[in-house]
């Protein structure tokens, strides 16, 4: 590493903090809501411009859905170095909470406030200025960096799998760092190194052609709604076990290793229990290692919705003829989503649910990068002098996305830096991001570039 | 009997069919929607304009919600005869799939199309063709005549209990005469003596303060949709089986003489499998006797309503804080819905549920008239003439209504006759009533004052 190249980007960057945040401001004062589609082409065609005012060939690539960004630069080194981010956004309601309007960015105590500023457009100017402050120091980069800057993370890139598989050679590098990042409640960054996956399905109960009057087919006719909840009874109990056979089979726990990152991180009981109300956790647990590692290493299946009937005021004596279900299932290593999808789909008929259709609504599998992979401690390395302590890792995250495809698919280690913090209110009213943690994660950033290029 | 009477009222109602139409035409084009409003006070003035105009001492009432019209007239018999009606209707949606505008009547191949044509204005206006008839034979009504017109039987007629109970002098009479009736599938009139109770709660269950995210709190977090699914999973098992304890305790099975007036009854089977689309009936039941004895005399515990979390389309990855159900049980004879509310409640604090809140929404116990009292006979025999057979006795219906305040109560027998027809499209777009219908429901009327006037 070189430590004067460091402090003259930490320099640039201290000394441009109003040009960054302005370019901030700037990509979110343009609406990308992928789930609407507002402003898509114009974000996308706006974040390919600021890469290629920084040198980068950049093509805005079509999919079926919403498009890709996809750029390149050549470096001095071959080795390359991949940055996943996304330029959709959130949809910013409820509007009202918002103190200032999500796309007119706000900067106010030290925080630019705007739909974005956080997830993810204030992690991808986190990473232009660390380009800029390099670009600074000398004309070329110092290894070959890439960008996949995709426009449905926010919908669960229904799209992406199949760019991946199409542009797997353009995409090919040495290491991809994630779209998120940034500091825990103690203001330490963290390193996370892996999500769980998820099989997303719906089930469907249809039981008539249509609602009967409850007072005539309450004792005789068959009751889509009843049918629901019995299935749904059958796949979990109250002790929270999952009676799918086979459901657990692949499940590989976590490694001693696994457990000593957990226990180094903070205890998450107090936050949970007071922002959530929660009058205590599932399975006596309290806080702590435990509550830690089954946050994060036991798969789950959550109800995420119920519909059926009458769900207005008052009552109406209605027999419903459809019901229906949304269930997430989380998934740790090395269960694979078409698997449990068809032992949940041989369960429910050998249960005599056969009346009940499964539809699956969407899945990805989990994937986790190897902790001792050297990208990982060059980046947790990196973080010492900036944050004054190296990255906590954080050996999985409960939540999923598309990193498997860079694991798995691409075969790249994935590792994370960023300019988050907890308090953030990503994909809630008030996004933001703090200035402070914004150009700490651009020095970051600017380091971990620097330092992958002399080989790690 | 006088069979001369008789003759002579039934040529004047057939000799006044159009002026008979015309007046429920009048009613029928004037909404009185209860569960909006919409028409209400209006409809109110002109049911009671209608009676005023009959000679009869009429009173608007106000109530806690919508008015009730009591009226009242002495007869040559002090012996009182009630009829229980109400002038309120369904709310006429889906308004595209009526031919004819629910408020503007049409009579078309000799019915009468209007949102209130059979449900209940085509009853009370039957009523009015009978004391028309009566009053040409005679200046003065052979006994004492009470109306009840309420104006919320749509809505489950929520202040009829206060008025029934501040009002239970004026109320009295020898026998009332209920709301609706008139013929089944064959063609032959039915004698309904006796309506299921109803005990209709919402179960809600509250797990956090808000919703938090699948990925976050799915392995540690209770869950609102969890919690309301296994709550009812214990109320009822495949089985079909009420579990709560005591449930059936007071339920007092059908007698042998039900069992005839079942047994007797045309089988549904048939019209239930094919307009319901149905694979097939309960507890393996075909149709028959077992058939129609299931319908009325068991109690059920029926979902109405079930929501919980995300229910629009694809998927959201939440963690749903609440959950709510809609539950109806409708009970037999002896079961009371606040004991059964009860032993519900007790129920689900001893299987751990005291998290779930259960909100009465509405009761009624059941109510059953004596099929051996002389009205009874007076009314299923009245109807020989009119219809060529007696009444056929429908000992009990799966239904709910406040009979019971007038058998229970006000303690006198409740017995059935009317202008109905199983086509006839109630609480549905078009609904009709068929013009020969509403002349035998006069004529039939006619003959039950008459003779109920010389003791019955």
């Amino acid at each position: 590493m070189n430590r004067d190249l460091e402090a003259r980007m930490d320099a640039y960057i201290d000394r441009h903090e109003a040009t960054i945040v302005a370019e901030l401001a700037q990509l979110c004062a343009q609406p990308s809501v992928s789930a609407t589609g507002e402003g898509i082409t114009a974000a996308a065609e706006g974040v390919a411009a600021v890469l290629r005012r920084r040198g980068f060939e950049v093509r805005v690539e079509p999919t079926r859905g919403h498009p890709v960004v996809f750029a390149e630069r050549a470096g001095g080194a071959e080795r390359t170095l991949l940055f996943y981010d996304h330029y959709d956004v959130q949809p910013p309601e409820p509007l009202e909470e918002w103190i200032t309007p999500p796309f007119a960015p706000s900067l106010r105590d030290g925080k630019l406030f705007a739909r974005g500023a956080s997830d993810n457009k204030g992690h991808i100017v986190s990473r232009l200025a660390a380009l800029d402050a390099l670009l600074e120091a000398s004309p070329e980069l110092p290894c070959r960096v890439k960008f996949v800057i995709e426009g449905e993370e926010e919908i669960s890139s229904p799209n992406l799998p199949a760019f991946v598989e199409d542009n797997a050679s353009r995409l090919a590098a040495d290491g991809c760092i994630w779209e998120f990042g940034g500091v825990d409640e103690e203001g330490v960054p963290l390193q996370t190194l892996g999500m769980r996956g998820i099989c997303y399905v719906e089930l469907r109960a249809r039981s008539a052609a249509h609602d009967a009057h409850s007072g005539l087919g309450g004792s005789i006719f068959p009751n889509a709604a009843w049918r629901l909840t019995w299935a749904l009874g059958s796949l979990k109990g109250e002790d929270e076990r999952i009676r799918i056979p086979g459901f657990y089979d692949a499940v590989v726990p976590p490694s001693a290793e696994d457990l000593e990152f957990l226990r180094a991180l903070p205890d998450p009981a107090p936050h949970y229990l007071a922002h959530y109300g929660l009058r205590g956790f599932l399975k006596g647990l309290r806080g702590g290692l435990e509550l830690r590692r089954e946050t994060v290493f036991s798969p789950t299946c959550t109800i995420c919705g119920l519909t059926a009937g009458y769900q207005g005021k008052g009552s109406k004596t209605v027999l419903p003829a459809q019901a229906r279900a949304k269930v997430d299932f989380r998934l740790v290593p090395n269960q694979e989503p078409q698997d449990i999808l068809e032992k949940l789909r041989d369960y429910l008929v050998a249960q005599g649910f056969e009346d009940i259709e499964v539809a699956l609504l969407g899945s990805e599998p989990p994937a986790r990068t190897d902790p001792h992979h050297p990208l990982v401690a060059l980046v947790v390395e990196a973080a010492r002098d900036v944050y004054g302590a190296p990255q906590r890792i954080v050996p999985m995250t409960g939540g999923s996305g598309p990193n498997y495809l860079f694991v798995r698919r691409l075969g790249m280690p994935v590792v994370t830096l960023g300019v988050g913090y907890p308090g953030g209110q990503v994909h809630a009213p008030n996004e933001h991001v703090v200035v402070a943690n914004l150009l700490q994660g651009a020095k970051h950033a600017a380091r971990v570039i620097s330092r992958f290029a002399e080989g790690a």
